[in-house]
């Protein structure tokens, strides 16, 4: 994949590979937009070029996020990037049907995050996910932080072989893998039942909602239960990635016996 | 407490509190040297000043680190810190006599990690031993990441409930909870015993290991047990916040019954 520019990674945001420049981001746009995880474009501009861009990358459903100047060029490592910068992934993604036909396990065991935002919880959750080895981690598309560069640190190379998911619509997923026999089982805090209480040998899709926000509605109609980590202290919830595993090892404990 | 200047906080290390200046900084150190995490000084200077304050940290005990200017500008917030940062805690620390003397749980927990260099694990281990009630988290004095702003905010909130002990020794402090009728359990990938065969419901000190480095051969003695957490994947060991989770809800898991 070309790259324009060595882009010196910011410490904020470690994209995989950035992509900077007018011309540069509407031909890989064009040429592979499968590999583009999200175009940032500059904060109040109406170049024209750039209002092209936000066109074609939302006919091609690739996320976008506006930025200030001073981010692009972090993310550049140039001021040169004319408003605009795009993330690239070197993830192969695969299709939930892919996974099911080559299951890991007897009862598959699949992790969905509704949109993490902090790439440090994507990227210790794809290591638990592998450690416990799950069937694989499910993300949704244009939804919280994009897999890159600190995912894959965070992952300790656990992303290397771990299959990773882009679903268009957690619902429409959870809907396909209910038919195809999984329970999908969500976690919140507020919820009555206790992790330990499910029997997790079944086939399973773990759902883990965001930092902050939680379980949506129609995610939690979907649901065959909503579990929580019971717990004695003053605060309310645990991190998200200690929450996953805290889950996938109780259900790693029942699996082994 | 005194601050001198508004210091920007940087987007690596989120120190609770700095201070900078030469004078600033000895004063400090005289004053109120607990309150001091450690001092970082400006690489390659022979500032008569700079050695002076070198020396008064090591006699208080004092952790130092050599430093870059930018870094110094950026935890300054300034670049007129005269090649000296001080980072201030707003953690009261506990001894382990204290805690021991009023503790919170008829078996006791207590977490113990042995030099974490990473802000956001010790916030979310502490957020997590706060959830299952432990009685501290313990620090080693000097080793490690120190107790900054990333971590209050990892922790979400917990490290206002969990008492920290900062301990001198290591060895000391588990020859101190042996004779106490702790039992010892550390964590390590390589050891043979599962995490689920141990009595988890006795007093305990479990001790967590720095990323990457692990368990020393002083402390591994000490040891009543050192265990895994089996696993099926192809990734060796789990993000120590996450390992930790695994283990102490493991306890908690025993302990409800």
């Amino acid at each position: 994949m070309e790259k324009s520019g060595n882009a010196a990674v910011p410490a904020g945001e470690h994209p995989e590979q950035v992509v900077y420049g007018r011309n540069a981001v509407v031909e890989l746009m064009q040429s592979k937009p499968e590999t583009v995880e999200k175009v940032y474009l500059q904060f109040n501009t109406s170049h024209p070029k750039l209002k092209e861009i936000l066109i074609t990358a939302r006919r091609l459903k690739i996320p976008t996020g506006k930025a200030r100047m001073e981010k692009l060029t972090e993310l550049a490592g140039t001021a040169k990037n004319q408003g605009v910068c795009a993330l690239i992934t070197s993830v192969t993604y695969y299709g939930i049907e892919e996974v099911l036909a080559a299951p890991r396990n007897t009862a598959p065991m699949l992790v969905i995050l509704d949109g993490l935002e902090d790439p440090h919880n994507i990227g210790a959750i794809v290591r638990t996910a592998e450690a416990v080895a799950a069937d694989a981690v499910i993300l949704i598309d244009g939804k919280g932080c994009p897999v890159n560069a600190t995912v894959h640190k965070a992952s300790a190379g656990a992303l290397s072989h771990m299959r990773v998911c882009k679903v268009k619509s957690l619902v429409k997923s959870l809907d396909l893998l209910r038919e195809r026999g999984f329970q999908v089982i969500a976690a919140d805090m507020d919820a009555e039942k206790n992790h330990t209480d499910i029997d997790w040998r079944r086939p399973t899709a773990l759902v883990m909602g965001a930092e902050g926000s939680g379980l949506g509605s129609e995610t939690r109609k979907r649901c065959d239960a909503v579990v929580r980590i019971p717990m004695a202290g003053c605060v309310e919830s645990l991190n998200v990635s200690v929450a996953t595993g805290v889950l996938l090892f109780e259900a790693m404990r029942q699996r082994l016996g």
